[in-house]
């Protein structure tokens, strides 16, 4: 609804190794670790006494995002930067990217060239090496799967299941502005529906657009805790909502937690239109997704390192077991913390447009 | 059209946590190389200064099978192989495999058990650890990715653009009958949607079906070539047809070939029903695909190593690129070989079922 392509050329038209060698032309490898990327039945990397992470996402139009108001080039970029947010989670570095796509014939040469070119934009921006993938035909629609790997020292990988009692627990960034986007343009589509004459309002809603159509992966908290020499006790990407995270950690960890809402980090763009849609912001927090920041947990001795850090916010304690999850609401009461995560097949909830891992 | 299941529960009925647990619970780590599987953001591995390989893959119900004749099972088992065999491709050994399966309401949680049950037999039989995935709803369908690791000493690592000039062609196994089996269950879905209360006639054709439906990756072959201290000067597996991949092996060399049609190693069923079909075997092992036997070059010095394997075929040799590449006929007549691939994008030819890759 917000494009307008004009050049159309049939995918028909190169062949597939054509196609292949269109869309993989230009790539350059960035990593010593990548010793051959695109050309044989498999890449060769070289990570030379590292570790290796490994990570997959799958991405089905009609499932996972709607490109109606999803610009390719941006629906590349998010599904590349989602994937290397899966390897920052775990305290490491991405450094190669596959992505095996299929596309019906609806779409054009042009199409794919948007949508690798916010992939490769991605790989720039995050030095990554994109180094191979599949090409097909679908049925119907546009499916994408995505693996990445990233490295690092054993010393440095983070699991998620590995929270102590007395550990603070923190988040990078802000929460709940992904969801506001997209309950925003899932309203604007709704206008534009009953009436294609009305312009979709986007007006001043920069912020939560950005949060939803080109969220970041957090290495720069990655890169920042290195410098400050804090190893996180656990962590784990926000993708499906800070409740559903956090109890990952704390069931995986074996702990409760006491989180505290007043020190849940908004955005004040995120809080009016959570206002606006008549949604708790707290809620848009605890349970909207797809935000990619990072939780994570420190020992109380790190505290003095990132007190003042702008960029993280300390929300609550890990707790023992039996004491449960709990959010401390701004009133002082306290209320067990729940996942309201999607789930794939219970429903089909697309106005969420979530992803979920097997995590 | 073989299959009756009677049990159906709902995959909505488990969560999609609840599916992970039951699809991932027996689960048991095989490779030293696998730290973390199932579990986390991201597997953790450690190849220990091996090289890694990777290797990804994309199956789409209508486009790479066909439900109608293919058991799940099968389909799981086949789907893991053939991405098995693209690292035996590479001279070495898959260790790890991930996968994103997306299906319709249309499956049950006993279908999808049917398609793991299959996966995990490959991975059991290959010594391959399963280390995660992503699962999701589809709009419409079954689609698979898998991505799988290997490893390799540099040493070993065989490429496919490093043929000599007077290197031997060899082939493993025999070809053609994956093809067959293909066009065979074919002709019987025909006949079965004509009249279905024909029983499908697959009597004595256990070999090709077998090929087509239950391939298997030629580890065994990269073993004995280790066993025989003979390395490839280049290597590819052939998933696409003997002529495509010579092709491929000569273009990225930058020689020519002479291949003999008398040496083309075929299963006299593969023959018969070849003639059945009013095909002339050549093609069929030409064009046909998905046989998975391993196409190298070896260096004339091996030759004594191997002439008496009946595993092994010699079928032409490395010539000068200014030779062309060629079939030399079984009457002495020279035809130039070109490659009768799928192309995704040309044409959708379902009823071959091939998949193709970037490489």
């Amino acid at each position: 609804m917000f494009e307008n392509r004009n050049k159309r050329t049939e995918l028909s038209g190169l062949g597939e190794f054509g196609l292949i060698r269109h869309l993989t032309k230009d790539i350059h490898i960035k990593n010593s670790s990548t010793l051959k990327g695109v050309g044989d039945d498999a890449a060769v990397l070289d990570y030379q006494g590292r570790k290796i992470l490994v990570s997959t996402d799958l991405l089905i139009e009609g499932i996972h995002f709607d490109l109606t108001y999803t610009p390719l080039k941006h629906l590349g970029y998010k599904a590349a930067v989602v994937n290397f947010s899966d390897i920052a989670a775990m305290n490491a570095f991405p450094e190669q990217l596959t992505l095996s796509i299929a596309v019906s014939n609806r779409f054009s040469l042009e199409a794919l060239d948007e949508i690798y070119s916010g992939i490769y934009l991605a790989c720039e921006r995050y030095g990554v090496d994109f180094i191979g993938g599949d090409t097909s035909s679908s049925v119907t629609g546009l499916m994408m799967s995505l693996t990445v790997l990233g490295a690092a020292s054993k010393a440095d990988i983070t699991y998620r299941d590995t929270a102590r009692i007395g550990n603070l627990v923190c988040v990078s960034g802000d929460l709940g502005g992904a969801y506001m986007g997209l309950l925003l343009l899932e309203r604007e589509k709704k206008v534009f529906k009953a009436d294609p004459l009305v312009r979709p309002d986007l007006e001043g809603y920069d912020y939560i657009l950005q949060r939803q159509l080109k969220p970041e992966a957090r290495v720069d908290i990655i890169r920042k805790l290195r410098d400050l020499r804090i190893k996180p006790t656990a962590m784990i990407d926000i993708s499906d909502g800070l409740a559903s995270e956090i109890l990952h950690i704390c069931t995986g960890s074996k702990t409760g937690c006491s989180l505290y809402e007043e020190k849940i980090p908004m955005d004040p763009a995120t809080m009016q239109t959570s206002y606006e849609m008549g949604i708790d912001p707290t809620v848009s927090a605890l349970n909207g997704g797809e935000d990619y920041e990072l939780l994570f947990t420190i020992d109380m001795k790190d505290y003095e390192k990132i007190k003042d850090d702008p960029d993280l916010s300390v929300i609550g304690h890990i707790t023992d077991q039996s004491g449960g999850m709990n959010l401390i609401t701004r009133s002082g009461g306290q209320v067990p913390l729940k996942a309201q995560g999607w789930d794939a097949f219970f429903e089909r909830r697309e106005e969420k447009g979530e992803r979920r891992k097997e995590k």
